[in-house]
């Protein structure tokens, strides 16, 4: 019985174009930075509409919102939430299906006078995109403990203010310690920010867990010489260093296989003239992977490559890590449970890493948690085009009501569990 | 007996010193910017140099400066020269060695008492660097009609100035016009500017012409993606194609062996952010070879290794010709008599391409034109630190007087050419 029960597509979509006016750009997309003016005005409207399903509403100390829907029996709540903050030129998508889609549940259900064994909580964390204050998912990770409190407080914007000031300014300094609310599993459901499901024509992707990150600069020292009157032999080129890490990178990438990435997004050679040997490069390496054994052992033979390119050119090399992440799993029970439901649901589904952040990182190390993915035209991410088509959007809705339903439990009329 | 004749290594150094003192800057080298107030007071320097050692000085319309010494005969004169600008952070040597020895010449030849069947002429050109005005050796290729005169009288400086204002500024706006002396040959003494000579332990490089030189852009457009949501296979990374170009590069220079020399000066992504494929990539190639048609090949072949890399990658590619100069062959006799008087003089020496450009090359076509090099230390040049060994200037200023006498013939006391 409850297995038929579906979202309803309009009404969902009519909360996403409602929240995507507030900070609305003129040639489409928001700008919605955390804890900004058109921040608060969000706030407000997503708060309202959860008061308006007679959702109990706490805010804690870092500002995340929650709206609780109480259950049959005193359990830990099944959480859904993401974020609604965005970056400066965001699409109306990211973080937002994931906080609306959780309304729009909480809605069904009521419509349905549908009861479940464990609370409902649906909400959305403070400042998850880091584009105003850094660092990123910081809502969700002081609520999971992982981030301080009082630290994140005194974090210092792009703007020069700080997160406990504009909280206090906004009205969205609550009082309620982070951390109070301990759910028993956490749901997401979010845009996939990539090319993969669009490109091979699937509907949901059930998320295995979050790539770990490793972010290397390699920074080269040469000489600086006059490109006519210096032998090739007499060289010591910190450009052609740069270059060789950087194919390495990519050479590593395709040696290894999916789903390891490497990216070269910097290379910058100084003195940077025509008809002169480059003295110094520097260079970025961004390499991710599920597997952490795999991650670092690329690591490992990108450094050596790197020093041994330096060493046969006669360079220096210097490297320093600039970020390094473990790959975070979710819980595998939850991501099978997502595939079998959107299977049943006749949705085509395929597991898949999450290559970006999400506030569900922060949640897995404490709680049975799992994405799902939705399509994301051509891929596009932080980009006023963002877009993903409606029908996607209600397959994903449709997958999140059946997986919260399963790990609620739903009360029958007689009191029992379905 | 003028085979005996030795140049005064005091003497020629003092005057390096004495001029090396107009423009210097605090921490050693020289700031003489073409038509500067600096080059203004050089340039009256060795004038009056050249007024005092008795040689008619005759100013063109461009401002080059030529003394002349009457030979026996009216033919046309030996010239000898080359330049006393210098860039923004030049060195003692650089260009002022070629006039300095000319003027060294002719003192020794007065104090020996000894004539010429040809006159003798010493000059300086104009603006050889090009650091303020471009194009660099402005002076010698208006002389030799490579440039227009009326075109380099109105081309602007870094600072808005003209040529041809600046030219009357200081005073050196001549009246005669260019090419009005026609040289029975042309010789330059010059820096070597590269670490060849210093590191293989010679003294004397007898140039045979100078590099053809190819600077080509190649702009590569992809598409910017997230580096951490994009698999490798659904990249169009327009920065691995920009290092796949660069690394080819390298290559080329490496299998076609010396005298072919590549450099990849620039590269630059953009966006250049750490997490961003980068959708867009510009570097430039700087390919240099004695021989035209080995030149064409490493050009043909870097651009349809580029082509497919681009291919492959799915990227745009946008090739554009920066610069395209042949190669100038010195003259072969004037060049092997250079090679003879350095191994008669008991120095050592080898034969080697410029790879830079030099006032003599604007000669080469029109008369027969060799240079001489000395060792650089460590190469350096355009450097405050650019230093040549006081031995080392001795040896190629002895080898330049030899050759002088060689091809301006020397009369004995009864009139006779030796």
């Amino acid at each position: 019985m409850n297995g038929n029960l579906r979202i309803d597509l309009d009404r969902l979509m009519g909360r996403i174009f409602r929240l995507g006016e507030i900070g609305a750009l003129p040639g489409g997309g928001v700008k919605r930075l955390a804890l900004s003016d058109e921040d608060k005005i969000g706030r407000d409207l997503v708060t309202e509409w959860m008061r308006d399903l007679g959702l109990a509403v706490s805010v804690d100390r870092i500002g995340n919102v929650w709206g609780i829907r109480p259950g049959a029996e005193d359990l830990a709540p099944v959480m859904i939430g993401s974020h609604i903050d965005s970056v400066a030129t965001g699409g109306l998508y990211d973080g937002v299906l994931g906080v609306l889609a959780g309304l729009e549940i909480i809605e069904r259900l009521n419509d349905a006078g549908i009861h479940t064994r464990h609370p409902l909580a649906v909400g959305f964390f403070t400042n998850e995109e880091g584009a105003r204050f850094p660092p990123d998912m910081m809502g969700s990770g002081v609520n999971q403990g992982a981030l301080d409190l009082d630290e994140m407080l005194t974090a210092v914007g792009i703007d020069g203010k700080t997160v406990g000031v504009e909280l206090e300014r906004i009205g969205y300094a609550g009082d309620v310690p982070p951390g109070t609310l301990r759910p028993a599993c956490f749901l997401e459901i979010h845009v996939e920010q990539g090319p993969v499901l669009e490109e091979e024509g699937i509907e949901i992707g059930a998320v295995t867990g979050v790539q770990g990150i490793s972010w290397t600069e390699f920074t080269v020292s040469g000489v600086s010489n006059h490109a006519g009157t210096t032998p090739m032999r007499l060289r010591h080129d910190a450009g052609i260093v740069s270059a060789r890490i950087a194919a390495e990178a990519r050479a590593i990438a395709d040696d290894l296989g999916p789903p390891q990435v490497a990216t070269v997004g910097v290379i910058e050679f100084g003195p940077g003239l025509v008809n002169v040997v480059p003295e110094s490069a520097r260079l970025t390496v961004d390499l991710r992977n599920t597997d952490d054994a795999v991650l670092k052992a690329a690591e490992a033979r990108l450094r050596t490559a790197a020093e041994c390119f330096a060493a046969a050119e006669g360079c220096g090399l210097e490297v320093r890590k600039l970020a390094r992440f473990a790959p975070v799993p979710f819980d595998p029970d939850t991501v099978d449970l997502i595939a079998r439901t959107a299977e049943a649901l006749g949705h085509s589904v395929r597991r898949m890493p999450s290559g970006a952040g999400h506030d569900a990182q922060m949640f897995a190390p404490n709680c049975p948690t799992a994405m799902v993915f939705v399509p994301s035209k051509d891929g596009l991410s932080h980009n006023v085009k963002e877009f993903t088509a409606p029908e996607d959007i209600r397959a994903g809705a449709d997958v999140l009501l059946q997986l919260a339903l399963s790990r609620a439990g739903v009360v029958d009329n007689a009191g029992e569990t379905s």
